[in-house]
């Protein structure tokens, strides 16, 4: 199993996305998008989409981009998140971004971004970033060396 | 309408409330709960609470509890929340409390905390903080004076 | 005196940095880089930079990012910063910058990040974003109307 | 050496800490207060604390509260953090406290406040949180054992 398809297959583990009728709608090495359709379930209380609704596509959205970056098998783990909102999330359909600034040895730290689309113009609504814990599987065709801090040092 | 009833409902207009099953378990002044059973539907991929739904109660329960403070008519926005990951989220129910730490002129900070239960034991999973922005309505029996800054100065 | 002539005038009041030795390095608007050179005064237990240095400048980058969008006798205040370290931070010299990434009615949010240059070579050590409120004077000239929330509506 | 001690060596070995004159005020496990005081060297434009300064006290206690909990020879790194300002910092002098909320295998989480004196009464100026990566040392007295995941689950 690949890399990618590792992300889709613990993707489908996922009861919240069902539910929130989620989809991966961009998968690349380091860079993943989840789409969602705006619908009157997912409103905060002014018809608006729901704060929540933004932190946990842009949550999984980083989690799956470190994911993407290690060996199938691995683990995620959201240590922390914070997101800063910008605008009221309006528009037909949602969608999060979650992008590896940079992966170190036991640590990712992932960019987050959350847009709305009105009439197929897409709009930044939240910004943020995030910390994952990786659990990398270590293999013989992929060792990993163990390491005293959380971030490579340069080189 | 008192400004306790006023949160009630505004609570009852999220559709994502009633996506989640969530209600509000407690509510006093500058204090709110919001509580929901686990269900398969708010899983993550290895079986634990989303930290999307954590992130969703917490968001929820700070606005809130900030809005319980206000002038009814007044409404709330989150500007950014922070949120740390303690536990994997297991457990039979969730709970997120949100607590104003510093009520200003037009911002307040809240902290929020996620716990699950187990066997009727709660325990905490989530912890963070959250900056609301307040639009406050002004009313001839509640005048809010006009101020250059967000945070009230000390006296 | 010009948007941008404030931001010296003020930056040259800060006791602060002048105890870094610091000295802004880049002004334009919405963009300012606050550099300092690197010596023993600055470091932590291990010899790196300390993530309070980092910390400073970046935080004072953000400000004046946004004061340099703001009518001459504005003032900035910072709500909330958030920094999450990459790299240690070593080198001959520290940068930070601040970049406006919206700039709301009464609030501002800022992308910053710090480097540290060895060689000549820039390396990215910290990121992280801010919140700043603005306390906007109003002038007759830059009317600035009132809102009733901190992030202008996109139209 | 104990653990505290090593606190103590370790905190003298900081070139920033001397150039702010700061200085362990309180030292229990899990638990670190700095202090400094006052003057004009650590003000921001306004003649108010700088919040660099506020920010690199709340670091350094919340790194030292850590390392307070962990076997001599062990080192601690910072993550991130998040500070929020809730007032304006006046007074004659400012200490920062890190006490933690959370130590798992590799990662502590910390509760960070500071405040300032005014005629000897202490009001709280900012306030959050800090993730810090712990390089636990080994040792034969006190084993750490390996583990998959950042914070240790509950029992």
């Amino acid at each position: 199993m690949s890399r990618l398809q590792h992300v889709r297959v613990s993707f489908r583990k996922q009861g919240f996305m069902r539910l929130l009728h989620a989809r991966i709608s961009r998968l690349e090495k380091g860079l993943v998008e989840i789409s969602a359709s705006n619908r009157p379930e997912l409103s905060q209380q002014d018809g608006f989409v729901h704060a929540g609704v933004m932190a946990t596509l842009a949550d999984n959205a980083a989690g799956y981009a470190t994911l993407s970056l290690l060996p199938p098998g691995s683990r995620v783990l959201a240590v922390e998140f914070k997101l800063s909102f910008i605008r009221p999330a309006v528009g037909q359909a949602i969608r999060a971004r979650g992008k590896v600034r940079k992966l170190g040895k036991t640590i990712a730290l992932c960019e987050i971004e959350v847009e709305t689309s009105r009439h197929r113009k897409w709009v930044s609504c939240a910004w943020g970033s995030e910390t994952v814990y990786c659990d990398i599987v270590k293999s013989k065709n992929q060792p990993v060396a163990p390491s005293e801090r959380p971030y490579s040092r340069q080189t």
